[in-house]
């Protein structure tokens, strides 16, 4: 597989600017590889990070007008390896996650290199080597992008390109599913709304044995694709009083709880359909201050676990139950365009034209 | 050590108020034992309780005129066992805890008690044996109780009685150390608010080997005993910025925060005084809806650990450090009071007469 | 549903002597139930208890000539409650677990009712209450049997009686894999020893997306079940070597290594193939003392997992799997017998004739 | 701190030989500082090390005759700093772990970097990066030594450089004790075998709140030092029966032992006196095979975990404790000698001259 010298990239310009633009192709350095990239889906903090930018500097000043070029829910085939790396041979096909942590802070030290303390530091005097693909280095709209090999999972061979991109965000599902404690054989878990994240959330609750699962959203097709994903019970959040329903049908309330909608209603009925200590994930971020019902949180003696996407391995563990098949992550791709027409996929995605779920683009070679 | 037919007690009359009484001196049932009480501390939670009524029911009906009998941190000795008990002899000098589960549900099984999923169901046609002393079951405002032997923590002989009713708030400490992980020797610990369980807290952490442990209050003589129980540094929040000064500490933040003080300002900076992936124990009761930054927290990998009380066994391992004098808990023991003096302790208690922090209450026999 | 007053039931009599005999049916106590037996499953340990009898006493005494009837896998309908239960009602259809424990003792606190602290004190004048099925209090082999409602599971409507009774064993490969660490999805899962609880761990490894799940055994026909029950890869350890095979598969050894085979060969092999900082779970009794390889597992940090049965409610979790169907663990039920036959069925049990691995037997009612 | 370009070490010349020579002072990779060792103690893996060379090739070679230097119990100053290093600066005292792992590999992505799955990878064309100091790598018996930044633990000012070098080894009772739950406050801990490692694991113990804490050794003296750190009753084992007495004492048996000899029988009597449900760990190597009572373990669920070294973090943990004067580790620093005394002062360690227990070296600058 030859590797080009130059590459095709979209870069971000002014807020809510994305420019078609070439870049030189990047080399793997000390534990990393070059992924040549087939396919990128676009998830809904990417037209955050167009519109915002990134949290974090790039480079140590303000993100814009920096030839960055966003991404990361990409998969590809490896085409080159930098040093120390035999993890993997050229022509692999991966999919990546996001975070690689710098290894020296004491959350990386303790496997949670997606909190890892020096997040942003990969440039200056003291280079730490933290990287989140497309939101502190360069990202997947792209031909090409470097990946430490910390932030690889294997693609089956009978896995699709497109499926194969939803990995980080099946493993956002099951990173939070395992903070929650992960053995929910038999357990009840809902999940409040039915984005990505929430849909293969349901996949990966149900693929672990968890029982029933509940998905509550408003709009039934997405709830349509839950009870295709696995859910044993979907309510539609608009016709029925959803914390009602489930304490019914639990009793007790819900043993767990991932809301993946970040408003503040959804937080509230998490906190009041879950069951005297029972467990919530909160894995979608919420706007600013939340006014939430916290006293009757800690008076039943809940957790609440806010995550930041992906962590521990969870990606890998995802991609497992995606490869045996145990649910069809497929279900949620709803369009593919080619990656000269990234603005046109972003519009369906960001408006959810024809209810487009998972938009994915592949970059032409 | 002959045990009476009856005994003095304080029952709750109307919201407010309590009165003097008799009762008969209740027998043991199976896997209980009667313990004589000599001391009993005051919770902020009793004041509550007697002017707004336990948060269950009693018999099934509101907790006013029923002749039920709060207090809750209490010691004693065993007086006379219940069928199935030989861990303790009479005569054994005991404290106790608040929680018995019923030992049925899917918490209890899994050793989360103080979470029993048929909390207050000890009557009717289906009684399951749930008691929470003072709160669903008569309490230590009496000169005998009846307990479950699994709430009992033996008392040293060379611990007094005051000292010994602090057991339960050192295991609520201890209960939301526990649950934030455990190991924090090296680890930066916050503890926000010098009640009783912020104070002991503090003793507890600096025990388990927490560097540095941090206090911040608003009241010089609380922030005094929490450097006696061993704070490295202590800060008042109304002299300094406590977020500002904590993040200049520690650089990334705290590993740990405990808010004890359960206000909405405390619990932001809880948040905000926190590292990427820490851990937030909210140890106190907030009242109703609480306008938090659950964002921050959310993009920050932060888990809040809602905690009711103590659990887990985190008494019986707060009092082994306690018996090891690994701090001083009596150091928040400021008041004694005969127990026929209770509604002057109790005022004492709830307006800081004279600064006291714990008031106890002895009664006669 | 009428229950009568006396009971067809075998009892054990002089070593490997069982009798038939009549008893009363029992009535339930507080918290428990009794169960209308329809299917009983044999199990290695049954055919050792019968022999040698259970390893606890009875009554205080030897465990022979003493009316002891034993018999643990069972499944049928509650047919009466006791003071307490409200969790199930009359006619449900439910297996159960061998354990409940006394409730009192720092293991049952903390969860781990199966190593209960007082195990097999359920007579006397402290009983403890602690209950063994079969092995310290009466058992399957009966019409009718009493059980504490913490050892039921419910069967669903869809799955036969026979299926029903091997929920503890798949609960007890399932406790296997969760003291291991549960997260497996992905992870490599060896399991030695095609018995039983060696052929439902693979069912239930395989169900939580561990790969590959290799099988090794010394019999084709069993090794053939493990196929169906999800091994990606089976060993014949006649005819390879497992452990350099297992080796080779993995690079680094495996994640997981379930020994269920309990021989001194199986054990040293089982370290030899596992990974550094692997865990190892010993799922079946080695016979006194074994010579093992400690230095190998010490150097490479594994951890050894002696279990004892199912615990930490495992039964409800792998039911919950095998309710949803995601393994079919009816594949190793073999042989259905009248409970009359109680002798013959042992013999098939035993001598495995013709091929037997799960036989069941049935009382008439 | 002028930092010399040559430097004196020892080095290992054939089996058993020590030499002395001169190498350059080697510079800081990435992640990396350089060491001005100022006191090394002996551990008895040394003198293993020494004797029959360390378990990993050097450089892909057997580990003699290659200029290899041993020792890894060190501690010193940051003498410069590496690329990508800012947690310390020049003239920082430091102790160091031995391991740090390659980073790359599922163990030290889980935060296991002492059981890493590249360990010794630190040559040839794929250069993994582990480092175990003094074992794969050059060590301590040298004037500076390089080492990663993860096995860096800041050193008290208060702190002697003799006792600073003992926190690997107190790390090493720590990561034990933190392998077997942590939370060992009000728990009985046994401890077998009053080497360095048991004595401090004594220490650890009681500083963690663990009653009662037995040692069991045969010398007196060392039985002597054990009760100075905190046990609570030393049990010659050559005057009484341990087990019984253990048993005795705990009713129940040890929740918790840790096997600091590494006999056959010293493990068997950690599984004799273990309680049902306690743990085992197996903190010395035992050499070769061992014929122990595994039935005892597996019937009485019992776990055991295999330790290497330190690990997670523990030598942070341990010396957190050290610094808070929880216990006095200079009690089992017994003799030092200059660096030049090498080969005697080893000979005090192997021989036990003097009652020698911890013997120190300190080079000359």
């Amino acid at each position: 597989m030859g590797v080009p010298t130059r590459m095709d990239v979209w870069t971000l310009g002014s807020p809510g600017e994305l420019r078609r633009a070439q870049k030189p192709v990047p080399s793997p350095g000390r534990g990393e590889v070059l992924v040549r990239i087939e396919a990128v889906a676009i998830c809904a903090t990417d037209l955050e990070i167009i519109a915002n930018g990134p949290p974090a500097l790039i480079n140590g000043r303000l993100p814009f007008e920096q030839d960055f070029t966003p991404g990361h829910e990409y998969m590809g085939a490896v085409a080159a390896l930098g040093p120390g790396v035999d993890e993997y041979a050229v022509g692999d096909r991966v999919a990546v996650e996001i975070h690689a942590g710098c290894g020296q802070c004491r959350r990386c030290r303790s496997g949670m290199y997606t909190s890892c303390l020096n997040y942003g530091r990969n440039y200056g005097d003291v280079d730490k080597g933290h990287r989140a693909n497309g939101f502190t280095t360069d990202g997947g709209f792209a031909q090409y992008a470097v990946n430490h090999v910390n932030t690889l999972v294997r693609v089956p061979d009978a896995m699709g390109d497109e499926e194969a991109t939803l990995a980080v965000t099946a493993g956002t599902s099951m990173y939070g599913l395992t903070e929650l404690g992960g053995l929910v054989a038999g357990e009840s878990v809902v999940v409040i709304g039915p984005g990505p994240i929430g849909l293969l959330a349901v996949g990966v609750a149900k693929a672990l044995g968890a029982s029933p699962v509940v998905l509550v959203g408003t709009r039934e097709n997405r709830l349509d694709i839950g009870s295709r994903l696995g859910a044993d019970v979907v309510l539609n959040g608009r016709e029925v009083d959803a914390v009602a329903r489930i304490r019914e049908l639990t009793g007790v309330g819900a043993d767990y709880v991932l809301d993946c909608a970040g408003t503040e209603a959804s937080i509230n009925d998490a906190i009041h359909m879950c069951s005297r200590g029972g467990r919530i994930c909160l894995a979608a971020f919420p706007h600013g201050r939340t006014n939430v019902d916290l006293e009757h949180a800690v008076v039943n003696n809940m957790y609440l676990y806010g995550i930041r996407g992906e962590g521990k391995s969870a990606v890998r563990r995802a991609m497992a139950l995606m490869a045996a098949r145990r649910f069809d992550a497929s279900l949620i791709h709803t369009h593919t365009f080619d990656m000269d027409d990234l603005p046109e996929a972003i519009r369906y995605a960001r408006d959810r034209v024809d209810d487009a779920i998972k938009v994915v683009v592949r970059p032409r070679h």
